[in-house]
């Protein structure tokens, strides 16, 4: 997609809410990703920029644009560490298509399945590198350092839910913290790296612990999502995870309350119709309302985090991202 | 290995040249580079200690050392500059071991045989993501960029050979400017990042260019070695290459003198003794030896390229570096 999304994702409610300002730099994140993408040349700019066009949501830039308050710095560089998240962001899914052996993403044919396992790792590769040149312009260490935590945090998480896979009995604990690592961390990444580019003299970092639980929350639901369904709204059967082997908290809440999934072998679900059934059967528990209550509890903590001394239209903009995390899955 | 090597390998005959200083700057990248892995924590830290063991020669750490002159200015940033080096360079094989399913490096299994194809593409990322914050806290972001233009370099060099499989009518141009992107590129950033860190008032760069053509041998002399073995001293078959349809400089000009190696398919030779008798046919051509003559000249031209300016101890220890390379074919 490009800038404008669906209606009632957060791109589109912040800009209606931020107007100009705002959809010119995300206008501006957007040109810039497609210039890197093309400026790859050969076959990689095609599969560069299919992968950030299935990117989704632009809600980590759109982090990074907000974190920076009304009058950042200095735009360019803004816009920088605006689409340095976002590359991070599209070489882990590039990557995790390949981990997953996902043949869509959104509705659309991943790399990996129109162009193998090779196109899609150094693509990955490709975009990674990219992500780093592009904000080490910024002539800030620290703003390197602050990606380059994050993406080590990616790795990991991607790590830590392949040491977990098919374990039904997984701790919550432990599902919790792949959350944090997978998604979380780059969410914290981007606000902080928006409050890097804020003018002179910059506040200390405020919003880290806000973008953190916003992403957090994120997570939660898109898991949720992958149990609800409905395909034509995330692109992929119900109950993909399941066929992976990841274990999300609608299994794990789920667990607890029907025996016949606490003892169930992952292993053994091979196709989309059983893995259908089994969402079913989460779904039957209640688990689902208890998984969106608990992204909606980090919701509500995410908004009481923001700092006092924002201004009302900074606060405003950040409390229609946190409210546009929950709406999608309404 | 640790700094110890075979005793013709470069990074030995360096030391004993060098002396304590450069041994000591050698022992601490690899206790460097050993903690790196252990603080991944969880089986990373198993993968990643092993991808870093198996990495051999440090041939590019050696060339950052060398590069920054024998009184660097500050030894932790140069330390940390040849350390992110070798991480890319670790990752990068982590990576390519997924994309050729290569049992074995080094004569060890890979992360990719021993625990898949999931841990060994996170643990690449996490490598990845490891050198930038490395080099990051150099606090110059030059450097970064140095860094992050060469891994785009390798990124692009994957793919154009993957581009190029099976192709056994590849232009030598094509497979040159592979070589450069896989393989060059990495080598003359480690000048670079080595220049980087020379004591104040720096000179221009100026050894990029002997690293690149160094890198270049290197890499051709690596591909000569794939032909003609032994596989005790390269820990993998004879012919490996041919089996991932990868065309190398001694098909390629074998395949001028011999008609049925110009009339290959090679998508049909499937077993290690095909490709070994493939192997014996390209080395009765006399193109082994071509592509020997072929890397020395570029190692000659190497040396040329070395600036009149360097203090004589320097200039030893690059010359050994590149005669080094030679020597491992000899």
């Amino acid at each position: 997609m490009g800038v404008a999304g669906r209606p009632d994702e957060p791109v589109t409610l912040v800009i209606e809410a931020g107007g100009a300002h705002l959809a010119r730099l995300l206008a501006a994140v957007e040109a810039r990703l497609r210039d890197i993408a093309a400026a790859a040349g050969g076959p990689v700019a095609g599969w560069a920029g299919a992968t950030i066009a299935a990117g989704g949501k632009r809600l980590r830039p759109l982090l990074v644009l907000l974190a920076a308050g009304e009058a950042p710095a200095a735009e360019v560089p803004l816009v920088r560490a605006a689409v340095s998240v976002e590359l991070v962001h599209a070489a882990t899914l590039v990557h995790d298509d390949v981990l997953d052996a996902a043949a869509l993403r959104r509705g659309r044919p991943t790399v990996w399945a129109t162009d193998g396992r090779a196109a899609a790792v150094a693509t990955g590769d490709h975009l990674f590198a990219r992500a780093f040149s592009e904000l080490a312009a910024n002539d800030d260490v620290e703003q390197v350092r602050v990606l380059s935590r994050a993406s080590s945090a990616l790795a990991e998480g991607e790590l830590l839910q392949r040491a977990d896979a098919w374990d039904v009995a997984v701790a919550p604990e432990r599902y919790l913290l792949r959350c944090e690592l997978k998604t979380a961390r780059l969410f914290e990444a981007a606000c902080e790296l928006g409050e890097a580019n804020r003018p002179p003299p910059a506040a200390a970092p405020q919003l880290g612990a806000f973008g953190r639980r916003i992403g957090l929350a994120f997570q939660l639901l898109d898991d949720v999502l992958d149990v609800s369904g409905p395909a034509e709204r995330t692109g992929k059967h119900r109950g993909t995870d399941l066929l992976d082997g990841t274990v999300t908290l609608p299994l794990i809440l789920a667990r607890a309350v029907d025996p016949e999934l606490a003892a169930l072998d992952l292993r053994a679900v091979r196709t989309a119709e059983e893995a259908e059934r089994i969402c079913d059967a989460i779904a039957a528990t209640g688990a689902l309302e208890q998984a969106r209550e608990r992204a909606l509890r980090l919701v509500a903590e995410a908004k009481e985090l923001l700092p006092e001394e924002l201004d009302a239209e900074q606060r405003r903009a950040l409390l229609l991202v946190a409210d546009g995390v929950v709406a999608r899955y309404a």
